[in-house]
């Protein structure tokens, strides 16, 4: 990530420095949804909130206002696919998918753990949004089971794999939302994965 | 199913009497999807392909038009939860899993084959059914995991048994609308089932 020091934002005209931009119209997003609903939410009010930006702002950024709960599906799915593509030869598939876990839990810090929970709520409370939701959640484990494709992972155990790294993912993108300590994202996400390829093991 | 000697339906009144309304649209609305797109489609058009009826007849029946390609999904997640209630209490989470997926897989009769492939093709070529699509399969899988719940199957065991299933069964349906032979559905979900058991059991 590229970090400036902050005194430099001052000498830049606000207007084409905007580095958070993304950021503020997601976190005004959640906000309104969560304040008012997602249905009475309009994309001018979204812009709005998010420090007086305008409509056209917002639309240089996501499609539409469903999307800016999703726009880090795609980056998601890079990031996994890359880290998995770049994991060691040796590595099992369920060696590459946790590195790819690892790669995502990172990108989380404990103090947007408030911030994850009325996401959820956003989502949760919209019939619409959590027919997204289900679709990014199979997306991310499309994306995984390409990966492990590519390194020769039989389709199966490739869809297998996939699909106990995403499980374990989102199992423990909740404890860590919920949880109130210490413990990562990452901590969680290696806990979850570990459960579950011990629950794998003696399904029957 | 209730079977009626086909004679009898000379002598009921059609408008009261229609028996096959909801299967008409459906095969209605796969062909006009496929032959000029979904997008292009109105539901007056779905209507009166499926022999001259209203869109009030439709809208009887369906929400929207996006709704008639996935009707069947509460009836499914229905069926599999009142198989997997009923299998014996000795059964395994994967023994009742399998007992539902027979259900499932016996709804469907070989000379069906030719609409699967047309429904699939109706439902790839669009991002919004796509999307739609992922929504049903993951209701599917939680309908099959809070069924074995009640039947005292861990949390963690169930969601994973109920993946298997889910994945055997959409793994089957493939095969089955690409297959030529004699082999049913039945035969390709119990033959996918046991696959994904072997290839999770080996899971590394």
């Amino acid at each position: 990530m590229l970090m400036l020091p902050s005194r430099i934002a001052y000498h830049v005209p606000v207007a084409r420095w905007e580095p958070n931009t993304r950021e503020r119209l997601v976190r005004a997003a959640v906000d309104l949804f969560a304040d008012q609903g997602y249905d009475a939410t309009t994309v001018s009010e979204i812009a709005e909130r998010a420090g007086g930006l305008s409509k056209m702002t917002f639309f240089r950024h996501f499609p539409d206002k469903r999307e800016v709960l999703f726009a880090g599906q795609d980056k998601m799915g890079q990031l996994l696919a890359g880290v998995i593509a770049a994991a060691p030869g040796s590595a099992t598939p369920l060696q590459a998918v946790a590195a790819g876990l690892d790669a995502l839990a990172a990108l989380h810090t404990n103090d947007q753990r408030e911030f994850a929970v009325r996401l959820r709520a956003a989502i949760v409370g919209n019939a619409e949004l959590r027919e997204r939701a289900a679709s990014k959640r199979f997306a991310l484990t499309e994306a995984v089971t390409a990966a492990l494709e590519k390194r020769g992972v039989p389709d199966l155990t490739a869809g297998l794999a996939a699909e106990l790294g995403i499980r374990a993912y989102y199992r423990a993108y909740e404890q860590w939302a919920d949880s109130p300590g210490e413990q990562t994202l990452t901590d969680f996400a290696r806990h979850s994965l570990s459960e579950l390829r011990a629950a794998s093991a003696t399904l029957d």
